[in-house]
């Protein structure tokens, strides 16, 4: 049995998610992000006071060991254990631009979609404060979502410097603004009625309607920050945002953009753009988030600018099966050896095929032929390469295409050829 | 600050490690072993019983987790894990070949390549009883060391069987039988004498020196089986094991092999054939290690037989940095786009590039040329891509090889196709 929460990933999903997840290097790769590996454990003294009470209080699983160690935790997420190994690693080349992929443990309350071990995707540039770091993310986020064809796919933009810039200065908001920011955060999801009633606990009744209208503000870049600059653009914050919004968009080239006043991100950490994509179906909440977070690693006592996103890579896989994106394999195997009574030749066969770059089967428990091609059906292998008396003596293999039924008797460097070309298809 | 005995892998190691364990899981691929992935945290009493009193005891992170939950443990090896998932899928096609690459958790001393979390490299096949299985697994040893040019391997090979046999039924030792196979399994690293004065404490001292004459049998698989066949080939449980050994010598292909009495693995759970790898240099001990396990699964309801073996990845690693075999590279970059001030431009030269799949950095700070040239040179860039006025209004960049210092002045995508394959090569 399994601790409540955790999964295991048989070949057939495993094959699915290391596919994804190699897709996603890539991408990251190609914008030259690299790779960095932190553990599992932590110390809980690196993670405690970083994400709330909550987190906490609930969340995160703390143990001492048991020989009288220092307290340890789980990692939590991927932000922390980097914001750690920047702050031990000063000499360390700056732009950082890193990627990591890697499990994090949540005690949540296990339900659809959700679970206690999970894998989370980031991708992050620390030391570089302006636009173009930012720029790159979103080009990350753009090309990822191209990546995958994942169908109607939106990035919302907005900078906590224009809600910051408007609330705080035009509107004279000045207490509660993280709240505030909570609170306006829902509104997609729980409608304004809910939303204006928990603004009315937070600030004056006759700023609420006012808020309401700063986040009906959204759309096209150009028409949204044209509105915002002829409405708040006195605001020297304001202007410094959108001239940093300005950039990121000219440098990030073609994606799919829309400036949202309401989308606000829950985390108390940003401090500039932040980026949220949504797709039309399936309804699965935001697939990425992130932005500028310039004051995060001064708690660690390095005083960095930082920029990044997470691809919400459960998510991702969860949309990308029900969608049908992704082909479903029960093997990594694409071709099975049929041994019709020469085994020495059959297993010379497998030998060559996998040496020619072919993943290959061929049978373990001297079975006939029957029963061998059974197997290889079952594991939905493409191809078969048979091979009895007659191939033997001819130093050939019949392969058959099990998708088109076509059967030929080909040479052994022409049945790899075939069957690594026609795999790729 | 990290617990101890726990690392992080920076970019440089990330990547190496990274390829290792790709290049492993191609070679296992090829065989048409498939991944499987389980949790790093199972249930204590999945764990427990398993590993024997040292390991419950002293190596296993156990903790309960706050909440009154079970007592949960971090995963101590992947074989366990693989007989849990083993028996809670009755379903899964047999033979099921899977392979495993993943972290594991021993609360050891820490010490120079010892370390308290790190990987382990499986790879199983669960429900073939035969040799053909066997013989699969070492012809995957044999490919992996092949794959890593590891220099001057022998794959040291033996079976329970024939000592058991030989041992039970000639010298007729019938008590501590896995104590003399333990203090056996120390003699290439303390020497005879040592085993000699603690074999004495196990068996009658006329018994020792015959003990000796067999752990002596070692050499080309021809001979010593020959030597074994007329010496101890009238008990049955040796000739069946030289049967069982001939069969898999024959399937396995042209590999290094040793027969080695004297190599008796110290787990006890071995039934059959025994697999160890190990090298010239450096002195790393064995580099891989495995056999046939046909009765553990047994103690999870499933009696399946099985084969399989570790391959010691860190060990791997370690012997490969040590020997230079691997290329070490600070990033995966292959490209930095030098903007001598056409911001507009060097951005879409840097996406085209990416687009065509070179992994391109381009300067995140405004900086001048110089230092741009410096941040490629400070990450081990090979290729240059300079753009200024003169690309611009071609529409073409200068490619410098940082490594022959040739330059080129080309099309966008002359450029990408140089560099990936100049990169590849």
């Amino acid at each position: 049995m399994l601790p409540r929460g955790m999964r295991d990933f048989p070949p057939e999903i495993a094959i699915l998610r290391k596919d994804v997840f190699s897709r996603l290097e890539k991408v990251f790769q190609r914008f030259g992000f690299d790779p960095l590996e932190t553990p599992i454990v932590e110390l809980w003294e690196t993670l405690k006071g970083k994400y709330g009470a909550e987190a906490e209080n609930k969340l995160i699983y703390t143990f001492k060991d048991r020989w009288g160690g220092k307290e340890l935790a789980l990692r939590y997420d991927l932000t922390v254990p980097l914001a750690r190994f920047i702050s031990e690693n000063p000499g360390i080349p700056l732009p950082f631009k890193r990627y990591a992929i890697g499990r994090v443990y949540r005690h949540e309350r296990p339900q659809r979609g959700r679970y206690r071990e999970f894998y989370q995707c980031d991708v992050d540039i620390v030391g570089a404060p302006g636009p173009e770091a930012d720029a790159e993310i979103l080009s990350v986020i753009g090309t990822v979502m191209k990546e995958f064809k994942l169908p109607g796919y939106t990035i919302k933009v907005n900078d906590r410097r224009l809600l910051s810039g408007i609330f705080e200065k035009k509107l004279g908001i000045k207490r509660n603004l993280l709240a505030v920011y909570r609170a306006i955060d829902k509104v997609e999801k729980l409608g304004w009625g809910a939303v204006r009633e928990e603004l009315k606990q937070l600030v004056p009744a006759s700023k609420v309607s006012r808020i309401k209208d700063v986040i009906d503000i959204r759309g096209g870049p150009e028409d949204v920050m044209e509105r915002v600059e002829n409405e708040f653009g006195d605001v020297p914050e304001v202007k410094e945002a959108l001239e940093h919004l300005g950039e990121i968009l000219k440098l990030a080239g073609k994606i799919n953009v829309k400036l949202d006043l309401s989308m606000v991100r829950g985390l108390d950490y940003y401090t500039g753009p932040i980026f949220e994509t949504v797709v039309k179906s399936p309804r699965i909440g935001s697939i990425t988030g992130g932005g500028r977070y310039d004051g995060l690693l001064g708690s660690y006592g390095v005083n960095l600018p930082a920029t990044g996103t997470t691809i919400g890579v459960e998510r991702l896989i969860d949309a990308g099966i029900e969608l049908k994106l992704f082909r479903k394999a029960k093997s990594v195997t694409q071709a099975y050896v049929v041994d019709l009574g020469v085994k020495e030749y059959a297993w010379r066969v497998a030998a060559t095929l996998r040496g020619e770059g072919v993943n290959t089967r061929i049978d373990l428990l001297g079975r006939n032929w029957k029963k061998q091609a059974e197997e290889a059906k079952k594991l939905g292998v493409r191809f078969l390469v048979i091979v009895g008396k007659k191939e033997s003596s001819a130093g050939k293999v019949t392969v058959v295409d099990r998708e088109t039924d076509r059967k030929l008797l080909v040479s052994l460097v022409e049945a790899a050829q075939r069957i690594k070309s026609l795999s790729r298809a």
